[in-house]
């Protein structure tokens, strides 16, 4: 970034540090705060990976690697944008501020207490983001909306020990049949989330949204075929991508207890444990949402055993107004770039910072993602695509001169 | 086992090999067959035991190690007993055949060919074996009924790869969630397997068993007290000691699925599974039960999700009966030994070579634990108490001379 012409430096934020660079600070411009983050998920299970996840490898026009998708090759996008800007123009058409944070995987505990400290230096028009998917590969979309999240582990414990499940096999409660239950009392037969008092704040969707998303260039059938799944299932009455976008989840991340080596062990596991999250939508307060969770985990929980909860990170969901100036600009960027008006949507996944940008800095947020639905984010063999990656340099480049004259 | 004056030899069985030795081919002398087993539960979970499971340690009495109680302990004290017995007096009243495999605790899938192949080498009037427990820390007892056991792999596959959770979830069914729903309905409230027919072909136990049952010196205080769990639960309407040892259980030995590293992963897991052991009592039938258990889950199974089921290795439930004649002699060795009469019971293990031997030898098998009830086999910490292994040295004798004289 320094050999682009950019101020650049590593910054101390108490955690990982935050990469902070600055081009131009001409107050007779618009400033641009465009955030990523270079921390990424664990790249487990390793032996799924066709090469190792931190050796990129291109083939067939995509580069695998962990963090390829999410979050760094799209932050690449924007700084590429940059110096080429640069180089060919000498200068940018708005002021321009990177922030790229290292936990933003974790929830980003830190990055609010590093925004406020350095409200000024930040101090900006608008944010531009881009960590979210295109609707179909290389379709040009603009996130207007994100579910939130919020995430709970819970241990049960029974036996002091694991037991030998012959010699006392029916005398105690198994933890791990109690954590089943806990996990099966989540939904009901219909897809639902059964907590009670999980969906009371959540205002019937809109027609003109469910129109909306109905007309997007992916329904059930891509969303089939890109997780591979024998069938999809969820929420009865809403269609795939209301799902996603717009219906609040209650997943289970992980579970496990007892013997998970090959063959058998007679053991009776003295405790077991799941990790989950749920992706809330506008209006759900993920601190209400938690503690209904936990009363309706407390209310089903087996005898014999004991329940421990510990919440984990946490966000509300976010809308934002894709009929704004800034959301005019940068859907005309979107669309002098690709060729073509971009879809509008809701995403499924949480960026718990947009929030933050609102609050802290007064900054609506674009969300103008560059990754495939095939990227495979999160899991192995995660690819991000060359041809977005170009895209994305010339989007950036478009959005800067919209955003200007916004 | 040479050196003490045994013909013993290492033999193939086609697997790990089985420890033959034998004292004395007397025609006219009874003939009695020890069955022990060398190899051992997995040790996992490591960081829990005090001292590494191979690097044996005494304390307060007793020696800890994988293995001590289950079942090298138990095997040595009836080889010292021989050792003593033929250092002191020349000869054994008795002619002895050790049987000592490596397979015993994945259910002895070769044994009973090993066993056949060699009939007359085996052939014996009585079969003793210690690898049971005690009812209470070194109380005389003799074992005279083991539940079976049938054992079950369940694995739920859905999508072909990990998801991300806020990407697809709400679309698709979750592998763990649909696991936890399969092991939920193994159960009723009530603690009873929830299998249809799972308990057909069981008659209601005796109004003499319930009440020897309730006469032991072992009841819930106690079994709760050896399990550490905060309270008993199990099939309504019998005591622990019923449940353990006179009634059938469906147990999770294991369940995994997704991510189970410290903090979150928001991924959507592409398959979970889970371990199941069933234990049975006299008239059920492993392969009819899993049979049951198969149809039951492929019922309960969630929509958008596949399952695969392995069968493990399974035995019938024995009885033997405490009253034969050499029933009686074991009550006498033990009486004479301990200075008690011992206590009868239906333990609530599987030891899937009794069966074997009633079929292939044509010989009844005499239970004559040394484990204590603390001694925690199969689990971290495992122990066997050298009071018990010094009574079962004493025990071993009194046996020889008792069955002499049967």
């Amino acid at each position: 970034m320094q050999a682009w012409g950019m101020e650049a430096s590593v910054r101390e934020t108490g955690g990982p540090p935050a990469v902070v660079a600055r081009v131009g600070s001409d107050p007779g411009k618009k400033t641009v705060l465009i955030y990523g983050h270079y921390d990424v998920q664990p790249p487990e299970p390793l032996e799924e990976w066709t090469t190792p996840p931190f050796e990129p490898r291109i083939a067939d026009g995509k580069v695998y690697a962990r963090g390829s998708a999410d979050n760094k090759g799209q932050v690449l996008a924007h700084l590429l944008g940059t110096a080429l800007e640069l180089e060919e123009r000498g200068e940018l058409p708005v002021n321009v501020i990177y922030v790229v944070e290292g936990e933003e995987e974790v929830g980003s505990p830190r990055l609010e207490e590093f925004l406020t400290a350095h409200r000024e230096e930040f101090a900006c028009d608008v944010v531009a983001i881009s960590d979210t998917g295109m609707v179909a590969s290389g379709y040009p979309t603009l996130t207007y909306g994100l579910r939130g999240i919020a995430a709970l582990e819970l241990v049960v414990r029974g036996p002091s020990h694991d037991l030998h499940s012959g010699n006392f096999g029916g005398a105690v409660m198994n933890p791990a049949t109690a954590v089943a239950r806990l996990l099966a009392s989540l939904h009901d037969a219909d897809g639902r989330v059964a907590v009670e008092g999980f969906y009371d704040a959540i205002p019937p969707m809109e027609a003109w949204e469910r129109e909306a998303l109905a007309a997007l260039p992916a329904g059930d059938a891509e969303i089939r075929e890109m997780t591979g799944a024998p069938a999809l299932f969820g929420e009865a009455g809403y269609s795939g991508m209301e799902r996603i976008g717009a219906r609040p989840t209650a997943e289970v991340n992980g579970m496990g207890g007892g013997y998970q080596g090959e063959g058998t062990k007679t053991v009776l596991p003295k405790s077991a444990f799941a990790k989950l999250t749920f992706r809330l939508v506008p209006h759900q307060d993920p601190q209400v949402i938690l503690n209904l969770v936990e009363t309706h985990l407390k209310k089903h929980l087996a005898p014999g055993v004991t329940l421990e909860l510990t919440r984990g990170h946490s966000a509300a969901a976010t809308v934002c107004d894709p009929k704004s100036g800034f959301g005019r600009a940068a859907t005309r960027a979107l669309e002098l770039t690709f060729g073509k008006p971009p879809a509008l949507v809701r995403e499924g996944g949480s960026i718990p910072i947009v929030e933050s940008f609102a609050r802290i800095l007064g900054a609506e947020t674009l969300l103008l993602g560059l990754a495939n639905p095939d990227c495979r984010a999160h899991s192995p063999n995660e690819n991000f695509d060359l041809a977005n990656l170009e895209s994305g340099i010339r989007l950036h480049r478009a959005l800067l001169q919209e955003l200007a004259r916004a």
